[in-house]
């Protein structure tokens, strides 16, 4: 089987190293970095292309004898690339997490018979395929709400936060509006609003606040109650929202000295050393999703909780574990045609089907992966 | 008896005012800005000339029949209008609080037989007159230490704080390290080190921490304990600290998108609206000043305290009346020579002299400034 992976980036490269362990699968990886490319190799037996995936033409010469396409681009070219590749009739695992509406290629998607799984990380990703499984389960759901976050583990102050994402799309999700379902309508607040402590098991406390993280579960699911929020350390909300009120998040060019300059080009450039999660530096994942509904006329909390922690052994970031290994888990389950739902499928349609959910579970805990599932009866 | 005042800016026009009301004062203010002075002949009978005080040889024509010049330029052009005053051979009160060392222009200042007064505001000015005159009292003295804030009376967050001075060099006393005396040497800490929290009767609680503030007071005192500390809201130095941290207040250019901007350059700009004290805001001005010593075999403390407030009637901020009224006041006993020390005089030389001392504070009374003394017997 073959399987072309676009993007050789930190977590781009953990999908690799993950599918070139299966002897039958022949993994190309397609980048513009040489230096990601060349570290991969050493890494991973798996070909690599050093190309420019926004030249016209070059998506489709690389992709033309694939299997199945895992597409692990930067967000700001995720829907463009998504699209050449539905176009050129392939399969497609994404986690680009790109902002457009991904339903728009859906009708694309049936007429070429593609299987498009958009969003396939831990949260965007996980987060929806819990939902898909347990909406399957129960009679009704009554809500939904997923706390997530990913931390350094030595807190550096002031700002008790590493990334390895670009500072500039983190600081995007605390100027945009949040957007969640309360009795079944949507409800905007702003970003970093409704700051809450929460105690978690070998972490500590944590505060959570909303972000706009819900995506596709707004249009999908017909839950009256959901919410997502994000995870940081105490008093980062704070923080970020003295920024955003002092105008450091304007995109908006300011006279300086003469010359215009866009605040937040400079706050997220100044950002950027120090929200570098290093070469070595650890970091964890910590979700906690809580679903509540009623089956046999009985009402159900489920409360599901993840706790991943950097590798030593393979240098591997949790932030990367847990998104690759989701999209390398899913991935499998459409090469297989286990999961062959024709159209644009955000995860949820994943979580539905319950051999696809078994299969995920399994496949974590190969991955040393442990979600922990409690139900507790509620009335 | 004609008096020049240099600049007519928030604190140079009340200077103005209060000159103004002596029928035997003369005024002549000199500024750049033709709207200020228009402001000001409405205001006061003054003399206005619009003038650039940097040209060469603009100062020395305007001050030329002079009998005493108040310098109230800004910081930057300080000494070097204080040096060309000192060259004419003009007595002089100054409050342009520049950031060079006074004392060369000591000698100077002796050969011209001038007297020269600087940093004669509220603090430096009032702390360093208070020193002086309380040295004076006692048989030796053992530690001052000086809080000092100006504030505004309406709390809007994040900064809770309004100058009338520029944002940058407000942002400058939060990177210059702080030196202060213990056990008679020189400490030199960060700036915004050392935060306590203080009750003031009828303002609540502030903060205080660490600036750079004794200025001329390191040279002048053998006193072995001598600190100044900034107040401000709680909250604020952490704030500031996170600036600081963060790279907001490096001067040095970033990158940012193919052009180089100094950070500092663009916070004092984001700062300049959301920390300018606009036209009927209210603020107050707050200063403890606290002198340990020893007085015939026994300790005492003197504690003074000023809690000044805008003038609603006049609609003066409380800041330009605690800076000008010192000024004006030590300015008629220039004038009447009642203080007549030739040299660079700092405000503690002021202080030194019962008769000075003593016409300030009635100058103060007659101007609704109200300073109170605490003495207390310590063993």
């Amino acid at each position: 089987m073959k399987i072309t992976v676009l993007g050789a980036g930190l977590v781009g490269s953990v999908i690799c190293r993950d599918l070139a362990t299966e002897s039958d699968f022949n993994i190309k990886v397609v980048d513009l970095n040489q230096e990601v490319l060349a570290k991969l190799r050493d890494a991973a037996s798996v070909e690599t292309v050093q190309a420019d995936l926004k030249q016209p033409g070059t998506l489709a010469a690389e992709i033309t004898d694939s299997d199945l396409v895992v597409c692990a681009v930067p967000g700001f070219m995720g829907f463009e690339t998504l699209k050449g590749i539905i176009e050129a009739g392939k399969n497609v695992v994404d986690i680009s997490f790109f902002s457009e509406d991904p339903f728009q290629l859906d009708d694309l998607a049936r007429t070429k018979g593609v299987t498009a799984v958009i969003d396939c990380g831990v949260a965007p990703g996980l987060s929806n395929i819990i939902l898909g499984h347990v909406n399957e389960l129960l009679d009704e759901t009554e809500s939904f709400i997923c706390y997530v976050g990913g931390l350094p583990t030595v807190r550096h102050w002031p700002y008790e936060f590493k990334t390895v994402f670009s500072p500039w799309d983190v600081l995007e999700e605390y100027t945009r509006p949040s957007r969640f379902i309360e009795y079944g309508k949507e409800v905007v607040l702003p970003a970093l609003s409704e700051v809450e402590l929460i105690d978690f098991p070998n972490v500590g406390t944590l505060e959570a606040f909303n972000t706009d993280g819900l995506r596709s579960l707004g249009k999908t699911m017909k839950i009256p109650f959901m919410k997502e929020k994000t995870l940081r350390y105490p008093g980062y909300a704070n923080l970020m929202s003295i920024f955003r009120q002092g105008g450091f998040f304007d995109t908006e060019p300011v006279d300086v000295g003469g010359q215009p300059v866009s605040p937040m080009a400079l706050t997220s450039k100044l950002l950027f050393d120090q929200w570098k999660l290093k070469e070595g530096e650890e970091d964890f994942t910590v979700m906690q999703v809580i679903i509540e509904g009623r089956l046999g006329g009985k009402k159900f909390r489920y409360t599901y909780d993840l706790l991943d922690r950097y590798d030593r052994l393979t240098r591997t970031t949790a932030m990367a574990r847990t998104t690759g290994y989701t999209c390398t888990i899913v991935a499998r389950q459409v090469l297989s045609s286990m999961f062959s739902r024709p159209g644009v499928c955000p995860p949820e349609y994943v979580g539905c089907e319950a051999d696809c959910y078994d299969h995920l579970i399994k496949g974590y805990q190969a991955r040393n992966i442990h979600l922990t599932r409690t139900i507790l009866e509620l009335e």
